[in-house]
């Protein structure tokens, strides 16, 4: 039988690792997936569900002979992993891994190896509020898109490779730069984040808001039950552009708050609208078919 | 066969005066249903869909000799309704709304009625993104907290009355002071619509951002698909305790910014922690059932 890889290993074994895990193996695409996690409970619940075949505590045995290592550590891991693994790995090995935030790994890859280099930066847009790998699907990346580094000094090969990966696990790939990919990735992910942790954090009053949480909350606020290391590490690798467009947003609440308290109907109107038309013209212009909603609950007002 | 009420008024015929009005006639619990609109079309959609039996374009002869009326208007336009409806009600009429802020309302019914009062504010927690009596449903209500006006100077029999109506539309009824209901409903709902439609407006650069839409960015936003004119008014009548959750949420917001620009993990943490232990109190203590979460998808991160 022929796999697209022969050994896989897969360093952190959490719900995006362990996915993967599940995905290679279902669609028979690797030999044998190693994981490589610091707990023994992670790594005893994915040998479990099947998402690893060996568990490794120490990182060198485990890329030794690889031909492909995915890091799916939270996002200010990654540059350690890729000076531990760097020396280690096979020159025929291609190495990638999976964090929201791209610029800084991506500039650290560049100035750490040589050219043609054989990592090359993935994000697949998918996850859960759920963590661990007992949460793995083999299905988590079918119809998300991921996206792939585009930059100088890739080896062409390392980056067929990669597109491979995603593409056989159901993505569909987009090309991008590490700076483009983070400043957009600020405006509709990673702020809303900040923004979805701000608005939960206001309940915490002394009061009884239970009969106040309607839908309206729970979809604001849900991205607000994300693992707090893995947003802390993206607000820190992406500092810049967050910060940019947290400082946006500030000014858009600022300019509603003055608009609140001159009574100026006609300009919060507009502000509604004006979030309105957006988020139409960004979900209605979507290349592929939107998600199907099936909400069907009540409505917070 | 006895019906609840005789002949009630719904004046406002989109989502929440349609349900209503689906609601009261599939459970057999109103005789004839009156429905008040400016518009010849809500009217001919409401009547087509059965919410309404008879369609009114003047107020007067609608709400002649009925036994409830219920104001189904954006909030801005139900004091003048009051006013306009006060002398033209029979004595045992009772009246009630539908808007989401109850402060300013039901101050003005108490300082233009005399006591006993027999308009009683309600509130229910329902609705949708969508609107128009089209999408009208007769168990809107069910399983929604319906917030009921605790003030001095209501007739008693009124208040029964009104609290019956949305019992039998399958809601779950809490008594409220109508200030305490405006500054935990600023928190949970009108500051998360305020900032929605915020983050909704942040994609509205020159910039291709459709790949960058993952389920994260889709549940902040949704509720920024509302109705502009219902959020402006919800403003304009709340404006004194929205105007403080925006300052908090600004605050917040700033306090962020700050974690990030000094590279301050542990405060980062922190932040995010804080946001995911406020929103796992209140929905974990939360009396009734969880609403089922029926998504699945994928998440953006």
């Amino acid at each position: 039988m022929s796999h697209m890889f022969d050994t896989v290993t897969v360093v952190g074994v959490g719900l995006l690792g362990g996915s993967l895990g599940l995905g290679l193996k279902k669609r028979g695409e690797a030999k044998t997936i190693r994981g490589v996690g610091r707990r023994e409970e992670s790594l005893n619940k994915a040998l479990a569900g099947g998402s690893i075949d060996e568990a490794f505590t120490e990182i060198d045995a485990a890329v030794d002979g690889a031909d492909l290592v995915v890091l799916c550590t939270p996002a200010a891991l990654v540059p350690t992993f890729l000076d531990s693994i760097r020396p280690l790995c096979r020159s025929s090995c291609v190495i990638t891994d999976v964090a929201s935030t791209k610029a800084s790994i991506c500039r650290h890859a560049a100035d750490t190896w040589d050219a043609p280099r054989r990592f090359v930066g993935s994000h697949p847009m998918a996850g859960s509020e759920k963590f661990g790998p007992e949460h793995g699907d083999a299905n988590l990346y079918e119809g998300a898109i991921t996206f792939i580094e585009d930059a100088d000094g890739l080896d062409p090969e390392a980056v067929e490779r990669v597109t491979q990966l995603w593409q056989l696990l159901g993505s569909e790939t987009v090309r991008i730069t590490p700076e483009v990919h983070d400043t957009l990735a600020a405006r509709t992910s990673h702020v809303p984040h900040i923004v979805a942790a701000a608005l939960a954090q206001l309940t915490d009053t002394g009061d009884d808001l239970r009969a106040f949480v309607g839908q309206g909350f729970r979809d604001t606020t849900r991205i607000a039950e994300g693992r707090p290391e893995i947003w802390r590490d993206i607000c820190l690798t992406n500092s810049e552009a967050i910060g940019g467009s947290l400082a946006e947003i500030i000014d858009k609440l600022q300019q509603a708050t003055e608009a609140i308290n001159t009574g100026d109907g006609d300009r919060l109107d507009r502000f509604f609208q004006d979030g309105l038309s957006a988020r139409r013209k960004i979900l209605d212009n979507r290349p592929k078919e939107d998600t199907p909603n099936t909400k069907t609950g009540n409505d917070s007002q």
